[in-house]
This record gives structure tokens, C-alpha cells and sequence, in this order.
């Protein structure tokens, strides 16, 4: 049993985590920055440390300090919440060798998922359905046309070392292959010296879909559903929903099982995601995992009725699941909105500023996770995500109104917010429809 | 399919209403007193009109000026949420005449129930117990006494005309029956001008366990469990929750059928309220019926999954329940703690006055039903209850620890409230052990 947690988060995971320890019984520290004096996690938590001033490398990813820390307070545990040191196996490695609990999976693990072309590889030799590709590497045209033939048009020539869209292009036909390829090629060449390339797919309107998973060190593994994530804005989501309207009970089940097998493959512990692509033919394929708690995971949780926060601080004390598979059952659907101080108007810049007053919905069914209060200035050095609304209701169309409804009665003074952005999707057709793939923002945007 | 419904009531169940038509897509009228013009359900709905002054005799419950401002705005229905005119079947006659929708069950069945001794008759003669008595009223302590011999000690002795503790006696054996019935008897006459009795046993150590009911015009009835409310000051509930820890699985079936049964012999519609006194060895007792929606409906929405306001409004508009009796299945643990602006040492006197600041507690399973915010002057003139604080969780123990998490949350200054009171209940062994009956909080503060 732990007597202490430190929170190695701000915000309203930082909030949320304070408030599943009170449940627990269980004594939480805050860590802040100097901007973040006056955050609400800061003041909910029952003991704080102030550990540097912003950027986030002088204090929120500052590993020593944050050790420091844990140690000074007498912290058994620290929860790292979602981005900063989420997914870092040094910061595991250093927990552990400091006698604390890091509350997520092994170092191992994290590493072992971080590396996408290892993580793809491991899920392929496990079964799992990746997106169909070349398993080598392949240097020159003639090669990867021929692998090109074999996958099936549309492909895509994705640079080994790729990143942020550069050393990746799709080739719709064997015509633009070899054209497309060798750009591809030379870009790769020129911004990371490497000219190794992979061909895959290219899943056309494709929908993501992730599986939130669970696991404790006894072996038990449980999936608890799907959300489906696919209404994004920059790679950033902006709506995610239970259950997906893309997939049918079928795929459902057999994507439960995909997550449950990937999870067992890396002897995975903890809370964790596997996201998938779903492609308009019903196919899905593993994209990547997450080994943290995600933001949206409060959809699952008004979804299955469980807490998932407590039951990776239960997880990580070496108790067994709270629940077992054949309980996880989907009730209902949920909905939740990321409301950012952004403005989406101007390529989602943000805005940050003084709150000077606002209203929250709330009611049955309706929950905002949020560290926002009237008088509180949001900083400039952090993400722009001030709140999470999320709706809970018997069928889709109920969770839809609702949602309207919450976020209709909403209110943010002094900063700009995405709200009238958001509640234009709840509008659009397309959404309604459940029919929004992952360009669905774009393409609203240009239509509207 | 009502276009618009006017909200005859104030505070946070005309925020719920309110909240229900909007996720329903119904325009919203509020009504206000002067001194509710800057109370949030003004602000939340479409519409508003004022309609006079406090006290509620000139506003909330002026009949003729209600109907007159749901005739100007257009209303189709009037929803009449707990107190003021929800149980009023002359004003629900004044509805139909006007060509309103009164919703909540008819004007007939509100008489038939409102009517105490009728209704106890009623409940006797379809086979739902009731605490065993005399049927007949008894005028002499000879007659009496027989009929207190065939029911059994203790007995409560009660004038068929009292009220407020009145004329009501308790005899615990036959030697001192004489006395007590004299004494009561007398007390009748000087009090009421009628000496007509009754005797029912004296149930020791009681639970008020009640059963919400859903009946719409179709002949569907559907129980959707109890709320156990015992705990309880000067007849006011405090705390509710549900399941009662008091009833065991069989108990609750038959409590459940015995409601169902109540609602059908009176060919009740829309949501209702069976309520039961149960004693220590599992006997339960139709004690009274509320035509209306209460207080803690928020407790079984959270076990039930169910709206039961929208479920109000739908049966009202002739619509068939949305769920079947076989769908309603109780699920983990709700709690409610009433928050009064009061002070409970000085035997509740209620504390208006201005809210300086606040925050709410909010998060995974819980919810705060309320009309607050920061700057809001609670006026003196209506009741002191200013916040419903419900929390679900899996079981009882995590539901209580939720509960203290929130209150421990929660801050409101300006007023004196019952938060520490509320806390202070949640530590008590007897009510943490399930064991508080109706007469707990005397009790405990008789020990504390």
C-alpha cells in the first residue's frame, strides 16, 4: 500500500490523479513550476514542491529534480500522468533505482514499444495485423515497385528514419511509382542521410480506433472497449467516442482480442493503449501503443463504470484487476471535447491568458475535468487543452444532444477557446452521421 | 412533442429541468421572484418572466399568475419540480383547463394519495402492507385497548386528525395503555376538536426505504429500486443512498413488486415514490406515496443509468417508458449528501447570505447538482438546501470514500453550511457499519 504519490503532472491530469488518491486514502504531492504557482492541482494535493520555472525541460521533465523530489517528501510512487515523462524508460530506470514505484509498465516495455519499426515487427510475429508492407528494408526502385505489385496500389514510401511527413509519399498507380519513390528517396537522403525506405499500404479515409487495455503483474489482462479518436486536428484529437460508430460487434471482439494478445506478447502491466487504423473495408491494423494513460480515458471510464486511474495505482501496489474480463461490459455512449484556449480560426494558435470568468455544465451524465477556476491565468508554457467535457448517455444521438446541450451552456471569458469550433462538429452532417474520418477537419475546414 | 415547457420552481431542480429540455431539444421558460433575479436557472433558460415577490404564496405558489405566464409564453407543459405546487391537484386541474400539460401524474390520483388515511386504505385493500392497525377509528380506551392487544406492544396510539406530533402517544405495554390513550385522547380533543383514535404498532428503530416508480399511459410500470433515507434531522432527509444496506435481495423484489403494485391499483403515471418504514427484522410498511419527482432522484439515476427527468417529460408527452422493467438493474453504489446553507449546533437555523467564493468537487462518479456560483446571494426566503453532492463508485466502502474525497473538496464561503456536519456523519461508525435508522442523527448528536 502506498502512503504518498507524487504527481509528475499539471493540470487536470494532475487534478484527476490528487483526487483518485483522496479516494484511495492515499497522501498526493504536487510538483509546479513557478508559473504554475496558482494552479488548482497545486492547491488540491496535500503537499507541493516547487521544482524549477518553465520551459517544461527546467521543471516537469527535469528527472533529478523531480527524484529529488519524491525522496524529500517521502513519496512511495510517482504517477508521471500523460506526455513529459510518461514514456520515458530513463525516468523508469531512475525510479526504480531510487526505491519508488513508477506507475505504468516496466522500463522494458516502454522501450521495447517506443521503436515503431520494432514494436510493428514484434505485433506482426505475434499475429497482431499490422498494415500490410515490405518486412525489409528496400534501397532502389525496381525492388520496391516489385514489393509495391505484391502490397496492391495505393502504397506508401515511407522513409526508415522518417518523421513529421518528410521521406513520405503515396503512389496511387505502377505509373507514378518509380517518379514518387526516388523523391521520396532523395528527400530521406537529404534531411536524415539515410536513403533506406519501407512500402506499405495506403489505407485510404482510414478512422482511429483504439483499444484501452489493463494489466496487472498476476497476468490478467483485460481489453475495456474501443474509442474511436478519428475527429483530429494536426495529429491532435479533438473528439473521442465510445463505441466507435466505424466498427461492428465483430470487429469489436476481434480487436479486444488483438489488444489482449499484444499486451500479453510484451508481458505488458499497467494501463495502455493499442490504436489502430481502420481502414472503410472493415480491415484494422496496429498502428502503435501507448504505454500510458491516455487523455480521453474518461470515455472509457463512463462507458464501463470503472476508475481507471485508481486501478493503475492499485495495479502498480501489486494487487490483481478489480474487475475480470467478462465484466467490462459497454453501457451506453460517451462522448468527450477537448476544450483548448486556442484559436482555431488561426491554425489553432494558442491563447493563453486570464480566466475571468466562467461557467462549467454539469448534471446527470455530464463531467468536465478540468484545473480551471474564475481568476486563474493560463500560462503561456503549456498545452493548450484547458478541459475535458464529457457526456454520458443511453445511444449516440442522446450522447450528441447532450454534448450540444453541455457545451451550449459553457462558459470561458478572457481567452479564446475551440468551443464554437466544437460545436460546429457537433453540427456537421458528416459527424452526425459517425461517418468523420482522420481528414474530416480538414476537409470541414475547407468546405466551411 | 412539447415545444416549450415552463419550469414552476427555482434553484437547482429548475437548473435540472432546464438541462433536460435542452438535451431534448425543448425550449425552456423560468419563472422568478424578484429576489431570484440573478439565480442561475433565470440565466440557463430560454426564456424567463417574472412573477412576483417572496414569499412563495405571491410567487412560486400564485397559481392564477403561473398559468397566466405559461398562457403569454407559450408554454405546451408545465413541469413542477419538487415542493411549491408538484403535489397540488387543484393547480394541476387549472393546467388541463388551460390546455397544459401538467407533468407528473393526474389530478385524481394526487387527491386518492394525498389523502393519507385513503391512501393507507387503498394500499390495505390491494395487498400492500401497511403497519398493522385498526382499521375502524376507536373512541375508548376499552375498545382501543382490545385492538392494542390483537396487534401487539408496543403500539402507537395516533389521533385520526394530528399532525406535528400531536395527539400521538406511545404504549409500550398494557398497564400503561389507559393512561397513554387518555393522555392522547385529550391532547386530540383540545388540539382538533376531534377525539377520534387509531392504534397501529409501534415500529422500534425504523429505516425509510422508498422505491422510485416510472408509469407511463400505456400500462407500463416500471420500479426502479430503492433509496434508503433514514438519516434524517427534524424530518428532513440529509443523506441517501442506494442500495440500502438495510434490505436484503429478497426484501428488495418484493419491495419492488409491492410498489409496482401500489402504482398499478391507482393507474399512476409518470415517476412516483413508494415510500416504506422497514424495521430491524425485515417487515416493511407502505408508509406514503409522493406524486411527484424528489429530491434524491439523482441517487437512482446513477445506479439505473436512467434519466429520469427526460423520462418524466417523455411519458407526459404520451410516449412509452424508454426502458423495460428487465432493463433496470442496479449498479454499484450511489450516495447523496444534501448541502444546506445552515448551522447545524443551532438546530439548523438556516444561514443565507452571499457566496464569496467556491469550488465544487467534480471527477470520475460524481456529480453536484446545484444553482450556485461565486456571487450568488442565497436569499432568505426559500429553503436552505443549496447543493446535492452524488457520488457512484463500485461498492459501498468506495462510494463513502468517494463522498468524503468530495466534501473534503469542497469549498464555499460566506455562508455557514452543513459540510462538516455531512463529514462528520461519514466517519460515524453506526452509519459507516449501514446501521443508522431514522432516529440516527439524534442520536449522534445527543452523544457527540
Amino acid at each position: 500500500m502506498f502512503n504518498k504519490i507524487l504527481i509528475a503532472n499539471r493540470g487536470e491530469i494532475a487534478v484527476r490523479i490528487i483526487r483518485a488518491c483522496r479516494c484511495m486514502g492515499i497522501r498526493s504531492v504536487a510538483i509546479y513550476s513557478k508559473e504554475d504557482a496558482k494552479s488548482l492541482h497545486v492547491q488540491l494535493a496535500d503537499q507541493r514542491i516547487c521544482i524549477g520555472e518553465g520551459p517544461a525541460r527546467n521543471s516537469y521533465l527535469n528527472m533529478e529534480r523531480i527524484i529529488t523530489a519524491a525522496r524529500n517528501m517521502g513519496a512511495d510512487a510517482i504517477h508521471p500522468g500523460f506526455g513529459f515523462l510518461s514514456e520515458n524508460s530513463r525516468f523508469v530506470r531512475m525510479c526504480e533505482e531510487n526505491g519508488i514505484t513508477f506507475i505504468g509498465p516496466s522500463a522494458d516495455v516502454i522501450d521495447r514499444m517506443g521503436n515503431k519499426s520494432q514494436a510493428r515487427r514484434t505485433m506482426m510475429d505475434a499475429g497482431v495485423p499490422v498494415v500490410p508492407g515490405t518486412k525489409e528494408p528496400v534501397f532502389n526502385a525496381g525492388e520496391a515497385e516489385k514489393a509495391a505489385e505484391e502490397i496492391g496500389y495505393p502504397v506508401m514510401i515511407k522513409a526508415s528514419s522518417g518523421g513529421g511527413g518528410k521521406g513520405m509519399r503515396v503512389a496511387k498507380n505502377a505509373r507514378e511509382f518509380e517518379f514518387q519513390f526516388n523523391m521520396a528517396q532523395r528527400e530521406s537522403a537529404n534531411a536524415f542521410g539515410d536513403d533506406t525506405m519501407y512500402i506499405e499500404r495506403f489505407i485510404e479515409n482510414p478512422r482511429h480506433v483504439e483499444i484501452q487495455i489493463m494489466a496487472d503483474a498476476h497476468g490478467n489482462v483485460a481489453a475495456l472497449g474501443e474509442r474511436d479518436c478519428s475527429v483530429q486536428r494536426n495529429h491532435q484529437k479533438l473528439i473521442e467516442e465510445s463505441p466507435s460508430p466505424a466498427i461492428s460487434e465483430k470487429m469489436r471482439k476481434e480487436m479486444n482480442r488483438c489488444a489482449v494478445l499484444a499486451a500479453r506478447t510484451v508481458n505488458y502491466t499497467n494501463a495502455g493503449t493499442i490504436e489502430f487504423i481502420v481502414d472503410p473495408h472493415g480491415g484494422f491494423y496496429f498502428m502503435e501503443m501507448n504505454t500510458r494513460i491516455q487523455v480521453e480515458h474518461g470515455v472509457t471510464e463512463m462507458v464501463t463504470g470503472t476508475d481507471l486511474i485508481i486501478e493503475q495505482i492499485r495495479v502498480a501496489m501489486g494487487e490483481k484487476l478489480s474487475f475480470k474480463q467478462s465484466d467490462i461490459i459497454q453501457r451506453g455512449h460517451a462522448i468527450e471535447c477537448r476544450i483548448n484556449a486556442e484559436i482555431p480560426e488561426k491554425n489553432f494558435m494558442p491563447s493563453p491568458g486570464l480566466i475571468k470568468h466562467m461557467h462549467l455544465p454539469a448534471g446527470n451524465g455530464v463531467r468536465v475535468d478540468t484545473a480551471l477556476y474564475t481568476g486563474y491565468k493560463i500560462p503561456s508554457e503549456y498545452d493548450s487543452m484547458i478541459a475535458k467535457v464529457i457526456v454520458h448517455a443511453p445511444d449516440r444521438e442522446a450522447a450528441l444532444q447532450k454534448m450540444r446541450s453541455a457545451l451550449d451552456e459553457m462558459v470561458i471569458l478572457g481567452v479564446e477557446t475551440n468551443l464554437d469550433f466544437q460545436y460546429q462538429i457537433l453540427r456537421n452532417p458528416v459527424f452526425c452521421a459517425g461517418e468523420a474520418d482522420t481528414s474530416f477537419i480538414e476537409k470541414m475546414m475547407g468546405i466551411d
